[in-house]
């Protein structure tokens, strides 16, 4: 069937919606795939449910190969397994909860664990129902606080996830590596630049667990690489803690009168200036201990404050703090809670006071005290006082102050060394579009997944759970392939593998483009034929915009014999004779 | 790829559901097809997923071949459409609402009228643009109050449902049309008994409507038709009225003594006994009038009383009612009504009393009176007086009494004439798995869906809303061709063509069965192995509660080089020499 421009349900628009920053959501809006039904929630029209279906197409394709069955799991599900696994609340905000008509807690599936293990445990008793490999296409919910970049991050959006059952580790790890390998087979077959990157379990709580990023300097992510092959996000970056060092020799701390030093770098000129080093070193901010407050909001509401000790010259990030903190979530430290814990000298808050340890649970403080892997027992630090005004030297870690624990969540930067010593780190940004996680025991043990072992004793399975975002492939695909003029769909996902643009008023073009259409279609080449009685202008641009791998313009060339065969991707064009259009055309289709 | 009853993900059961009635609901739990994850709520296994990816595939195919194009809505949907039209108040507790983390008012669809009206009205503005042929396949959501039959009602399901805007009535009645063939067509290719019949347009506001109905003896719905050619759900039978008839010679009404006549036959054998009829007919129930007393739930939560005269042969019936006093609800008239409104002397109530006019809003009881239209102006009757143990005899329709206006919701019987003179009706049961409308201008109206017209006038588009159950249809083709032994399905929509079953534990048997499998794979046909190490009793048995179209048996036969080909609808079975099996099964397959 020839799909014509003058039947096709798309309106190309000129202006891009007000919300949209990517180009993919821009461009997707305006070339009539997706349309805006409430904020993070789109309605697919005909060119973007092609995309989609070849996508899934793909994805199934994939699975079905390693193995992987498809079920499907409603998305309207009930409060219990959730309540077993914590998540219910755990997901805070994120989760879309209602009750129905007999007031049952209910939920929109945000991903589906709970229901998986539920199920195998269900149907499966014995070693032998294992290793399993379960899948689902499916649409999931998340009330995201910031809903953006059209499909991207939305609230209502499409994901294939799967999850692998098997009787033991090294089951789960060959699972693993099997979905790894099924993963890059999908990704390098829909055609867009993505790298693998270490990823923190997080809120899933595995362990082993890898990303999928599609590398995009629009992208919401960010990771880190570097020359020797390391790779993570920057959730999953680990410091290194350096070596212990002895501090026999290292002077005794000593608090100094220093006014007017509100910033890290007037200290740093300050001690430059009236404490010069013996060995000439110059003063940096990576000598001073800053101490950052802030407050973690728990799950049960509560606020409690925590003091982040770290060098002086890096900030804390915020995403590394969000998963550090996790199930707590940050919050601000406010004007109120200075004025609640006024033995926070702002400004000057150090880990001593009155030569004794002053921050943290159980000293005078009372406020919990966590630092960062680089303050080492034995590193030298200059700190606040906890007195307005003063600053105290020669703080050796260990030695002078303790902490109630270490965190990881100093910003990552460029020129920072690779955790595996592969040398300095490198940063990137990308669009998450697969996860995939050696689950462990944790939903099987919480939801009593056991079945027998060839022994006859019961044991509990171990899980694996592999996300990848349908809809949001999509977006990456287009992110990815855009230019200038519009959308440019890699042949394998294209709505259309030909558009035939009619240009001019002669009947004898439409003749000859409707007969070069009908060829197509004939030899099973997908066609979006533009018959309208439009501009050659308003055509090229749809044409360009809309996306398709190769427009051929029959126009005023025709009377010469020839037609236009465009490479949309690269820009170049070629005339053929008419009459070998058809072979032209199905040759660059089957290239 | 062969598929192997030791890797399939599927278990059979021995038990059906406590909740199952439906012979579908159980025999698909009990085969692994689906399995219930909350009250009117699945999940679909993978022999599910197959059956419904067929049926998908099938009403895609026949939706495109009409110039159906596909889009998909969102499921979770903003209030302020459904609010436009009142659909948000009058779904009342059928309707899934939610708030999201802004507190914003939200629902899961239930059917998509409002979101395709306004898509239509953002991107069409001219008369070019229709007519406009869209669809989806997709989920909705009903908290239906009495979830049943597994996946036949329940909460969570997915429909096919498209949406035609036309510029005039004979475009949307040509739409109309090709929409009902093409139902016709898919409701062929799927293989099942269905029946078309009228239908009441109810909360959908439309004119013409037309049911699909699976014709089944389980079936929810009630279907008439006549030999004649009438069909029409019980909701929408007319009851003829018949002539109003003079009552210039009748007898004045009379108000008789009448002790212990508590129901109508008694009644009647009273009559029959002291006022036995001068033209020697005997008394019957339809020669009473039957006052029933209900009460309607308004949409604002208030309740009103309302009588209802009908003949007193017959029932309400309550879909009728329902359909009748929609968007209001029926309920109960209870003991405490009874005591709020003492006028209604319960068991005697009648139109009239002390020689007047007594039930109506008007009247003197103050209470909503309503007639059956064979309460026709002219008729005579024998009703309740409004006082214990007395009834009025010859009371005459129009001359004696009125009411506030007529209602429809008598029971409609075997026999009964059809609405069209075409003969008596019959009854049957069926599962309704198609809708389709006339909606005309409702949506259009009420969202302001304008197009300009040739003339450069605006004028309201005119629209038409057509729905099919997609995972019901899969359960009322289950319903329609299961047997004693288990699932039987149409090979258009069997999950495998062919399911070859090895039993025995000789090597050469699996040998020649894998081998078996493996030719009709190669030729394309989808089959499926059961490779088990299980008894023949339980993978025979498996085997016919599955339900492929075509079983093939390698077992002790094959010493003596034959295999058995069983069809499982008819049960007959047939020795072939086993290096024929492949070519006459591919034959059966094909045939």
């Amino acid at each position: 069937m020839i799909a014509r421009m003058t039947k096709l349900f798309v309106r190309t628009l000129r202006e891009s919606p007000a919300d949209a920053e990517f180009p993919s959501h821009k461009l997707l809006v305006r070339a009539g795939y997706i349309r805006r039904a409430a904020p993070g929630i789109y309605t697919w029209l005909p060119l973007g449910i092609a995309v989609l279906a070849k996508i899934e197409r793909i994805v199934r394709e994939e699975m079905d190969a390693i193995g992987g069955q498809e079920v499907r799991f409603p998305a309207l599900l009930p409060r219990e397994p959730y309540e077993a696994t914590n998540r219910w609340t755990e997901y805070g905000d994120n989760l879309f909860r209602l009750k129905d008509r007999k007031g049952a807690d209910m939920l929109l599936g945000p991903t589906h664990e709970e229901m998986f293990t539920l199920l195998v445990k269900d149907l499966c008793s014995s070693y032998k129902d294992l290793p399993l490999n379960l899948y689902q296409i499916q649409t999931k919910y998340r009330d995201e606080a910031r809903p953006r970049a059209g499909v991207i991050r939305g609230r209502e959006f499409v994901m294939k996830d799967a999850y692998t059952f098997d009787i033991d580790r090294a089951g789960l790890e060959r699972a693993y590596q099997q979905m790894r390998d099924a993963y890059c087979r999908i990704f390098d077959r829909l055609g867009f630049h993505y790298v693998i990157v270490k990823a923190d379990a997080g809120a899933m709580g595995g362990s082993a667990s890898e990303e999928f990023q599609a590398v995009s300097p629009n992208g919401e992510d960010t990771f880190v690489y570097s020359d020797g092959g390391y790779a993570a996000n920057v959730e999953a970056v680990v410091t290194p803690a350096p070596a212990a060092q002895a501090w026999d020799d290292a002077p005794a701390a000593h608090v100094e009168d220093t006014p007017d030093v509100p910033t890290i770098d007037s200290l740093v000129a300050m001690c430059e200036e009236r404490f010069p080093r013996s060995d000439g070193r110059a003063w940096t901010g990576a000598d001073t201990l800053k101490n950052v407050v802030v407050m973690i909001k728990n799950l049960d509401g509560t606020r409690t404050p925590l003091v982040i000790g770290l060098p002086g010259d890096r900030q804390v990030d915020d995403k590394r703090l969000e998963v550090a903190v996790a199930p707590g979530e940050p919050d601000a430290f406010t004007e109120d809670d200075f004025a609640a814990y006024p033995q926070l000298a702002r400004g000057y808050i150090g880990p001593m006071k009155d030569g004794a340890q002053f921050l943290g649970e159980d000293a005078p403080a009372g406020v919990r005290y966590l630092l960062d892997p680089r303050v080492a027992p034995g590193t030298t630090w200059v700190s606040g006082a906890n007195e307005d005004g003063h600053h105290c030297l020669d703080l050796v870690a260990g030695r002078d102050f303790t902490a109630d624990g270490t965190i990881d969540v100093a910003e990552v930067r460029e020129g920072d060394p690779a955790p595996d010593g592969s040398g300095p780190l490198k940063l990137a940004r990308g669009i998450e579009i697969g996860h995939i996680f050696q689950l462990g025991y944790k939903y099987a043990e919480a939801l009593g997944l056991k079945v027998l072992d060839p022994n006859g004793k019961l044991v509990t399975a171990i899980m694996g759970s592999y996300g990848l975002g349908v809809t949001r492939a999509l977006a990456a695909i287009a992110e990815d392939t855009y230019d200038e003029r519009g959308l440019c769909w890699p042949r394998q996902v294209a709505p259309y593998d030909v558009m035939v643009v009619a240009t001019g008023k002669d009947a004898a073009v439409f003749e000859a483009a409707q007969q070069l259409c009908q060829g197509l279609d004939d030899a099973g080449v997908a066609v979006l034929y533009d018959d309208r009685k439009a501009s050659p202008g308003v055509k090229f641009a749809d044409a360009e915009l809309l996306g398709m791998p190769t427009i051929v313009v029959v126009g005023r060339g025709l009377a010469q014999g020839v037609v236009e065969i465009r490479d949309r991707k690269s820009g170049t064009a070629r005339e053929v004779p008419v009459d070998e259009a058809l072979a032209q055309v199905l040759a660059e289709v089957e290239r």
